[in-house]
């Protein structure tokens, strides 16, 4: 583990690994690509699924379990999706002491198993819409690992839906990826744009692919969840089929949609800095952490007594920690805290419960102030609204600095040399426009918005007539 | 899936398999041993999984996630276990579209790949105890599935400390066998044996196996939860040691202790009856369904508006199901809830709202009475608590007139074919003695119950000096 954070602005990439192991969210494994998840990385996890897994049932969308280990004739049935992630599977060969006949491998998404059973489950269109969802862990073999954004294990959620008409099924793709945007903006206090993935982008097996996009502090934009509309495309491969209301035998309409722990690298990279993580309120493990300071050991009594005091008042309103360890200085608990990027901060000491008052210290602005100790909660309460809306405010500000207009090509490599962000730009739609953009530049079409405009300029890279207005990054 | 209900008496194990997949808590998947959970098995998993996780983090352990996958060599430091475990492991050979270099296992259990890392974590005393827990899925090779009680994939959570001394450790492993133990019996209704396993069933690399067991409908016996003294054993194959108070390199001194998918199992067959099944209102995911009675269409909205005001009245504090589908017969739908054990149903029509009650059912007695509507919410939260003890209190008492004493190998015997349960005896400790019975009866020591009498009689096997009160079943 790195001793020190690298700075942000010298070495992106070297701080986000160093910050994630030092505020033991994760590590890596024994495992090639593979990580641990550490306590106050994985209460995060639990946080994160606690509110979206509350969503998904909102929406009508009820919990499963499939098993992990798919039998490689299912994950052949699907053409375009046996090409996109054969690749990256891992396979068991042997099993109870002895080969397989047939080799099973650890699903990297769950289409393929659960399509098998669906074509059981769904006899009518009374058995429609068919809502289910679970938590599971999956496998896709990672040649260049990070924490949490890349690694060959991760945890997720996997939606999987199935309909009578087209309409639904489209109304219920853009309804989860409403879910996760909502979430992200709400939640984690990232502004994300929505918008539809180009062909070359998409899931492999889907028809169209919708997607959150969150723009990093590095300039670079992270996808933050998918939701996919399938068309029949499964529905065909797996023989997924209802009698009508019109008593015709009919395939189903499909959708599916995930978000996984790649969400906490979504989060550490838009909101931190130098000193570490800074996390949105509603989603941090610790919302505030109380240091206790006293040099005389006769003052101990009087300060933890006054902080059991407010512990009390908190109750459950707010996730608090007491860091009452006594092999640390103060001050070092206050960079141990800002790196892991606790909200709020609370100082008491003896001279401030005489003249009743506390220290309140805010992570993200890193103003400080003296609060009556009569008024706290409240005050807290109030500081960790104002730093849930701060965090996306300065995310919204971020993003908008950092996206560019380019009518032209040249505007377009200046930005990405110079602000790098988003650049709006038009697309004539031609896939080899796109590829010899991201050859010359590496920048990749990270989304045709939904927010388009009446009419579009020259395609930006070859000049023919636009289509869309999309975002590279 | 059966379309019958097996009787119980008939066939315990067909009803079993017939119970779990009608009443739509699970099914058999393309995979072989690899199980489905569906919608409701999962509501019933994630309501044990909230108050289990409950009682892990009050007793102050905290989530991680580790690997689901382990390199070969880990899975080989420690002998008993590579020996026990070896033949039951799922192993990766192929990954990324090459061979892999080293295999790696799809975790039977985590303490190896836990291990390694704890040899990292773990410096100085200060780090200890280390108290962690994580919900994974494993997979152990199956030859004779039965869904829930035996699959080749599994749900469940594994604890895995750290401790200073032998005698904290110790004390760790009997904390977290009495929280299974309470679980249990005041949510799932199902009274256990608390004991040590005999050295022939302990686990592969314990120094010592405590489990809870409980008595199912059959008379055999079924362990729901086990809790292992480690010893040093896993700290010496990977170095787990630490600088003690008085400055000496020791080694760690560990726990660790599961409970699965297979509490569902338990569930089923502990309040099952020929109807289907009996589940606790504590962990029932549905506590009560409302089935509407009218023939006229007129009648309709009368009766679905006042189901409106019950469903308000209840809010969150009855977990209420309304059944208004118009495709089924209210017999048909008392069927379908019986089979599906939830714990009191409430049927309601015109006259009753004329006259200002409800039918109020228990799924345990089958006991049918008018309640007055006034008082209805109460009726009901009385009902449930009512069925959570009748549920648990009829388990004990078969679990009493199940339980013989042996004093010799005759009236063993003959309890066995007779009235099959546990067989209380005593033993002189020799595992040939055991395994003699084994093979003569099939009975297996299930534990060495805590509760131990101040003399012993002659072994029931070998009639040498008895050194322990065992149960058998």
């Amino acid at each position: 583990m790195p001793d020190e954070i690298i700075k942000q602005s010298v070495d992106f990439s070297g701080w986000y690994q160093s910050v994630v192991q030092r505020a033991e969210l994760a590590d890596y494994s024994d495992v090639k690509g593979c990580m641990i998840i550490r306590p106050y990385g994985y209460a995060l996890w639990e946080n994160i699924q606690r509110d979206m897994d509350r969503r998904i049932k909102e929406t009508g969308h009820e919990n499963v379990y499939f098993p992990m280990l798919i039998p490689e004739r299912f994950m052949k049935r699907e053409e375009q999706h046996v090409e996109g992630f054969s690749p990256e599977c891992a396979v068991v060969t042997h099993a109870g002491g002895a080969p397989l006949e047939e080799p099973l491998y650890v699903r990297p998404t769950s289409e393929t198993i659960i399509n098998a059973t669906l074509s059981k489950w769904i006899q009518s269109w009374r058995d429609l819409p068919m809502l289910i969802n679970q938590w599971a862990n999956v496998i896709r073999w990672e040649m260049r690992p990070r924490l949490f954004l890349r690694t060959t294990e991760f945890l997720w959620q996997e939606g999987h839906t199935a309909h009578e008409t087209e309409k639904e099924a489209r109304e219920e793709t853009m309804r989860m990826l409403d879910v996760y945007r909502a979430f992200a903006e709400e939640m984690l206090a990232i502004p994300v744009v929505t918008g539809v993935k180009s062909d070359n982008e998409k899931f492999a097996g889907a028809v169209n692919t919708y997607c959150i996009e969150g723009l990093m502090r590095d300039g670079k934009s992270l996808q933050a969840g998918t939701s996919h509309f399938l068309g029949q495309n499964f529905a065909k491969a797996f023989n997924v089929q209802f009698q009508s209301r019109e008593g015709r035998l009919e395939y189903a309409w499909q959708t599916s949609w995930g978000v996984s722990t790649r969400l906490i690298g979504a989060l550490v990279m838009t909101h931190g800095d130098d000193k570490g993580l800074m996390l949105p309120p509603k989603i941090a493990p610790v919302q505030a952490v109380v240091v206790p300071i006293y040099r005389k050991e006769d003052q101990k009594a009087l300060v933890l007594g006054e902080i059991a005091k407010i512990r009390a008042e908190f109750g459950a309103d707010v996730r608090l920690k007491v860091d009452d360890r006594e092999q640390y200085s103060p001050g070092w608990k206050f960079n141990e805290w800002e790196l892991k990027g606790v909200p709020v901060r609370i100082e008491i000491g003896p001279r401030d419960i005489e003249k009743g008052q506390v220290v309140m210290a805010r992570r993200d602005t890193g103003e400080k102030a003296f609060v009556p100790r009569a008024g706290l909660k409240q005050a807290v309460l109030d500081a960790l609204d104002a730093v849930q809306k701060g965090l996306y405010d300065r995310a919204l500000k971020f993003r908008q600095e950092r996206t560019t207009d380019a009518a032209d090509y040249d505007t377009m490599k200046r930005a990405l040399d110079e602000t790098p962000g988003f650049i709006r730009a038009s697309w004539c739609g031609d896939a080899a426009c796109e590829a010899n953009i991201k050859t010359d530049t590496k920048a990749t079409i990270r989304a045709i918005p939904f927010d388009q405009p009446a009419t579009f300029g020259p395609c930006v890279a070859c000049s023919k007539p636009g289509k869309h207005q999309v975002l590279f990054a």
